[in-house]
């Protein structure tokens, strides 16, 4: 079970979703199991008031954000997530099944307590922002909507003949990642993930992730790297080198500090 | 996870469901997990073929069986399932929440093996078949559709001010619970489906990361970040931020060339 504030830092994000029916019916899911916040990323105005499939998720569609990119959407989270079916796609990320995507997101959440030793000297905070992004309907998130991810996870369906059932209904979909997220971890009390990135330190934005992300790619090519080692260079690539780092609150300032250091420096010779 | 005839031995009976579409969905759900058996209660003849939702699942469509009653639909099952969302109705069930529930059904599937002491004596036999019944979008099921049934299962909802959201849309519901059914609760190894690229290769070697906190150090020095942030760069936090960062074997190499490229640009800049 998630508490009250733990359910309002979850954040559902519909990337490119097609059908209004659909997002009324992510609603519904959403309100079924106590989340409240939902986004979309969609390069059009969404008919919101078509969502008919919203009984009684009303407060859910009321409160619905339009964002204009993958990278708004997620700027105030500390752990991006994707959904993704695991097509023929050659995956660069980390890739968990439902259930242990699903812990991995709880410890995220949880609240810092007395008992943590590791923030025994610091100031009560409070726990992480998670945001948990769906594809459209037809084509799931792209590679560049991945890279903005920390890792991926996947809800495991039936192999037919050794191929596996390309991707779910995508109200299903929500609803079933949802009710793994509430779904009361006791049963198997393997559900606590061990030193998960972000677990006892304080966790950092998207936001200054990109910040560092977009610094990196400033000093690649002030360096000539981008020149010379350009298949390291891809956007995406470079989001996920950072990602992968598992920067927190205490050493993204000393990173960025750091690069624009290198950055100020290679200035300085220029003049 | 079930074994094909475990899941062949599923029935999900949809009693009284009034919209072909919301048909289509469950079989479509049915399908992702690998279930087949699909019977549906009603009084008209349903117009199966305006199903449309189902997307990939015409294969439990086309085995989707129309019976006259409850009783029929479950005549031949050894356990019989209700699912109820438990509004004021005074139950005279045994009720479970779903996780509960599941593991129950899953023991009434399994195939007695020669390691059962229980079945040692007996002939080889067969498991259990269970039906899960669903009642229609408005009321669910009815007193005495409840009545066939050995006990109930509920997907547990968010309370909103004390009182339970009244339902889920049976689509999305009929999903939860055969997710719930196959769900693996022994969180195995196989949970991982595909680690991050550095975790399927070698994990980096500490003389590596010393390389790697070497490189900083040297690049620190000389963007003058050492003189300007003395207090982040003592050898020892600096091996740390390194450390911290988890680089893997697969990242290792592209962080010791960026901070090389570093290197050779500044120096260049200095002939």
């Amino acid at each position: 079970m998630l508490s009250e504030s733990e359910l309002d830092r979850v954040c559902v994000v519909l990337v490119r979703a097609r059908n209004p029916s659909n997002i009324g019916a992510v609603a519904r899911a959403m309100h079924d199991f106590g989340f409240r916040r939902l986004r979309v990323v969609n390069e059009f105005a969404m008919p919101f008031t078509a969502a008919k499939s919203a009984v009684d998720a009303s407060a859910v569609m009321a409160g619905a954000v339009t964002c204009a990119s993958v990278a708004d959407a997620v700027a105030d989270c500390t752990l991006v997530v994707g959904t993704t079916a695991v097509g023929e796609r050659d995956l660069q990320h980390e890739l968990l099944v439902l259930a242990e995507g699903a812990a991995r997101m709880r410890a995220e959440l949880r609240e810092p307590t007395h008992d943590d030793e590791a923030v025994m000297d610091r100031a009560p905070e409070v726990g992480g922002t998670v945001a948990v992004l769906f594809g459209s309907e037809k084509t799931g998130l792209s590679n560049e909507e991945l890279s903005h991810c920390n890792w991926l996870l996947t809800v495991p369906m039936h192999e037919y003949e050794g191929v596996r059932h390309p991707s779910m209904n995508l109200g299903q979909a929500v609803a079933v990642c949802l009710y793994e997220l509430v779904r009361d971890p006791t049963h198997d009390d393997k559900a606590v993930v061990k030193g998960a990135p972000g677990d006892v330190a304080e966790p950092v934005a998207a936001a200054q992730l990109e910040r560092i992300t977009a610094l990196m790619n400033e000093v690649m090519e002030a360096t000539e790297y981008t020149r010379r080692h350009a298949h390291n260079c891809d956007p995406a690539h470079v989001r996920r080198l950072v990602r992968r780092i598992g920067v927190d609150a205490v050493d993204a300032p000393v990173w960025m500090g750091f690069l624009k250091q290198v950055l100020w420096k290679l200035e300085g010779r220029r003049e």
